[in-house]
């Protein structure tokens, strides 16, 4: 479990307090006295793994250096509903003007901890068997959303296009089929590089293997016949699974023995995990 | 229904495609020859309503300027599993590289469309009353997640602080009361601002109604609660209801004569739309 | 009377920094010995309202973060031919880098706040009429320059296109009148936004009570025909007088009794208030 | 005359238009029909010089590259009260949007060249003296203001503190006085930049000249002791005068010999010229 | 060979003219009559490898879009002193003002091309051991460097660090060991990523190949030592040989058995391809 | 010798850590925990100029505010090889990811600082004689590469187009020679400014001295044919020397009697300084 760059938080956070801010917030302003400080309390009100603390640090710290968060579940923490979690103090204005910023990132990035949880404990017989996310991030957030998948207790597919091949069916497509796909990205890419090539059928799967990628993802195939798959692959190759797969099918998925599970579900749809702030000292 | 800025939505769609990009989009400059052009077909995988067109546009000019998109669903239609709702075509290059962000955009617009619509149908019976969204957007995505909601047939609260006067429980417990509170907004703020008190009790709308506001946000009343505020009100304000209202019991809550029911979860926990594209033609 | 948001005030003073410095103050890098350090004086050189100060200590502090600038007359005081308002101390090259940035700004926004007040002043026996900005104001600084206004004793007037609803002359043609026009507001805008329309006949004066806006805006009128119109609203909507309104037709216009006048001249047509920085003492 | 470099113009313009369209021309959007086009007609309500038709192209054509402006009376053109100067058309949402930021761009631009080309008539008797402006221009719009300068006629002082050195009472302060001052700029300087230091009595004329200055800024002398100072320089330096110098005392001042006048009047103290945008075509 | 992503030339191409016009490039625009047009003609003074074309055209399109460039040599041909390489035609005024700034990337890129070249001739022999570079680039240039390499023939080791794992001494000295270390990564890394451990010694080779890294690198080895490790590892790891690897000893470490050499040199140390762009037409 | 302006190193700075680190620094991310503190110590590998701590500092210290740095030979000494020049102290993860970032910066201006000593050495005779660059720079890195100039005692050329006229080839072929290329310059340049013409005949050098030109540029003559230049033009203007100027022929440049040198290989043909930066403690 690794923290996001400082500078990436930093830019994210700055993005969505101008966003938020407009022209400046007006009501706590003419409401809120300048001198006052106080302090609040985030309380979640369901059950759920918390994630976003340096985001939400951050964000307030922007508004005023001189607020101070204290953390009573770290990132990752399973909390319940009426949980005091942290606590934020400081200057009352920036504590009024920077609570729905932050809460808007500390509910969506505990909601796909939450989630990515939720999977991973019905894996729990699966010890081996990485759950990855994918690319379908919320344009703007990926690699916040791909640390909460990390907090979740899960593992991060690719970050962006340009580190890893992946060769999907419009890609092989246009190259004519696997082998000449793979034979012209071994010729032209980093050594540094893996190959993953996604696959919908048992000749595809045996043409990948004599091309010699590093990864084979089954797409959207069902659970016997990946089984058969990861038996013909016998090891030659790391195994994705992917394509809608939910709690429902995952744990039947697991046991067809592929190596790693992809979820677009992960960060996709989110449900943001309740969490409210409340103001409970002013001085 | 209006479009967002195009400024707004170009630097959206510039920020996602860098995010994604990193330095190049290796597989599809491998694999996929440059002169290649070619069309894929936007296909709707379960029922909902179409949003997010002028971004998806965006994302493959973009790339490459050559790209023309053909819409046969347009931004709002309500779509069907299967149907093909768009079609792209131009240089493959760009289709690959694009794919991805455009859809993220598109299943998350298209999401919160078909919330908003789901909702909104449920109120067919109370054409008056105003389904409007909150400040619970994704932090960067404001103006298009609100665009989305538009679309699905509701209307916007605020885009920003500074353009609208919400007097919340912290604020009033800083300026010491609604009085003191509204006072100080009328004597500062530019006339040409409207001004909404968020209330708990019975007490609490006299007050908001003898300082003179233009709406009352009931804050978590049960339905009976609202229905007596609304005839307490009798049409010296607006009135808003507000907090945990959900397709259980938004009826029951439009049932109480208020005019408008703000709902976070229009924006804060969005089903992403299933929909794909699959080229269909290559030369 | 509310300051700007922090991050404005900032990217407006780099933007003006950067500008100014190029690739850096060769005269003073050349002939200013690093260690030195120094104080200096703001004085003013004529009368006037002083505004800017916390745009003055920013320009300074992205310099040197040891600058300290001690203010004698706080925003808004009424400043005489040379005063003493400020001192500025702390290592001398970022005094005089800084210099002819700060007093751009500060000569300006004063020149601002003083001409508003002077206005303000001509206005004494009506104490209830507002005297408020438009968008006619530098572009780049528009958020500073309201907040001058502000200071001066003004009111604001809308900030952006997008915070307030203001049907004006255009719209009105290509929407076919004020009745469909208003009307096509009222169906799609958010219920927070104020509505105003301007008129230049009696006519569309009751055609705009009709309609039902908030505020009906009387353009380049009369005295005369303002004072009946305003008999004619008679309380239904606020009633604003605009356009080429200087210091000798004011209080005509204010005597008509309506509640808002707003002056373009406030920002579009600025004398900037003669302010000097002297180094009283180098060590 | 030359223009700005197209990237400034670009840059200021967007600015300028995310400044006040916010999240959106609501008024615009919800009023005028997007199909419709029109024209519209700027407007001179006094008389002046006009500048600034690259700037308001650049505006529209961010709204709308389909807006096309037919310009009347080009740049420097000396126009009159009433005059039709230059037609807009195209897309009528984008004339109604982008009309506020294109006009004030126009008219202070306008007002700029307008008071420049005055004091230029007034040194009519002296062709040869130089008129030019100072760093005393608004925080933002250096670039665009010298260029409405040199199109009133004057000419530019230095556009940014590293491409010219001109060494002040502060400096010299530092410095220890004239001789060192210079020396230590001659020692490390660029061979490609001037020197320029400002004196107030004749000692120091003295010392500029034998340190061998290019330039000697006569700072707030009376005319009577300038023209003894340009006798005493006798050619050996250019002599600028410097300091408050205004229509009333201009003349007096070209009167002494000095070669150049430099105004700070020219951009710090504005009157826009009154210029407006008229709809006259709907289709 | 592919090409760097269009945003990132475009904004690589944007920031070196604005660095080098400033507010304007003011000889062209007072020497050359703005109607001029004109075709110049890129010459190499020296023989190497061409590269640079997409960044010289996009320097040119910025300053003008009715520039065209037509190419004679395309990237990577061999060039000989004299050659007309490419013409470029259109506006003058924007061919004297981007000649610098094209030529500045066109000679940098051409220079790295050229010695990548000359060093990958001298593995004639040994066609199946990679070049590549390292991250010793120009700050800011890294994409275009590396893009250079491969047009000069070699391959490119990683862009950032995030897309791949090279642990190296520090890491090593940090996390005990290199058994520690690479558990630590397999545990929480991507299962999208290589891991290369950098060693100096046999023990740390069979270390690495315990740990079961893909590539390990053989810091500053000499010849034998290198050959005794190739056979050490016998094709259970890619082999990478580095430091200080210069045209003198490249063959020596090539005949080791290595499957890759990296040197720094390619980016660290370039030597400009001396290149001119003569006007040969004016009309 | 004078730094660049803050905001420039910051800029540049960050742009080559976002460039380096993409979205982590997964391996050191992984490997070093995150607790750890450490030394390091940058020791030099070859004889030169060390340049570049300004630059170094502020690397480290966006990374970690908590980075101290300790420079043994300061900007502009002389180094050896196996000197400890500097050490770096403070949290170790910043000290690892930071590495790369400032040694490329470190190495590139100390080779520039290097070379161009080495060259100012060449002229030790003669003291008077200017070794200036030119803008064949590095896009992105002009500022701090033309700081590393003044480093290694060279002198510097204008830093942009827009501080400066130099009339070259293209120039004069458009404008119809120097006469009315300089004519046109006086008339419409600020006074600020000098003006340079490049000649190529002794024909020009007196159409450019009759012009009355501050500089003369002789553009690649033969020694004898400069030295009867500098005669001819007998101090009436300075002359520079420009051209393919090496070590090999620079004092025989030097003794013709120009007053300047430009050397484009100052900063087009940089060898960087070999340097390295190990960790010596950890706690």
């Amino acid at each position: 479990m690794f923290l996001p760059p400082d500078h990436i938080i930093e830019k994210t956070a700055r993005l969505a307090l101008e966003e938020d801010l407009g022209t400046g917030d007006i009501t706590t302003v003419l409401t809120v006295p300048g001198h006052l400080k106080g302090s609040a309390r985030f309380i979640t009100k369901e059950t759920g793994v918390i994630c976003g603390w340096p985001v939400v640090e951050k964000v307030f710290q922007i508004l005023d250096p001189e607020i101070r968060l204290t953390v009573q579940s770290p990132e990752g923490a399973i909390v319940k509903e009426g949980e005091v979690v942290a606590e934020i103090s400081g200057p009352l204005p920036a504590i009024c003007s920077g609570e729905r910023v932050a809460l808007n990132f500390l509910q969506r990035l505990s909601g796909i901890a939450t989630h990515t949880r939720s999977l991973r404990e019905l894996l729990a017989d699966f010890p081996h068997v990485q759950l990855v996310d994918t690319r379908k991030t919320t344009p703007g957030l990926r690699v916040l959303e791909k640390y909460a998948v990390r907090v979740g207790g899960g593992q991060n597919h690719r970050f962006t296009l340009s580190e890893f091949v992946l060769i999907k069916d419009n890609h092989l497509a246009a190259a004519g089929g696997i082998r000449p796909a793979v034979a012209a990205v071994k010729k032209n890419s980093p050594h540094t590089l893996k190959i993953e090539v996604e696959v919908e059928t048992e000749e595809q799967v045996r043409e990948a293997l004599a091309a010699g990628v590093d990864i084979i993802m089954l797409d959207n195939m069902a659970p016997e016949e990946m089984a058969a798959m990861v038996k013909l692959v016998d090891g030659r190759a790391l195994v994705e699974a992917s394509g809608n797969i939910t709690a429902e099918n995952i744990r039947a998925v697991a046991a067809t023995g592929v190596d790693i599970i992809s979820v677009g579900g992960l960060t996709h749809s989110v449900k943001a995990l309740d969490i409210s702030l409340e103001v409970n000292q002013i001085y």
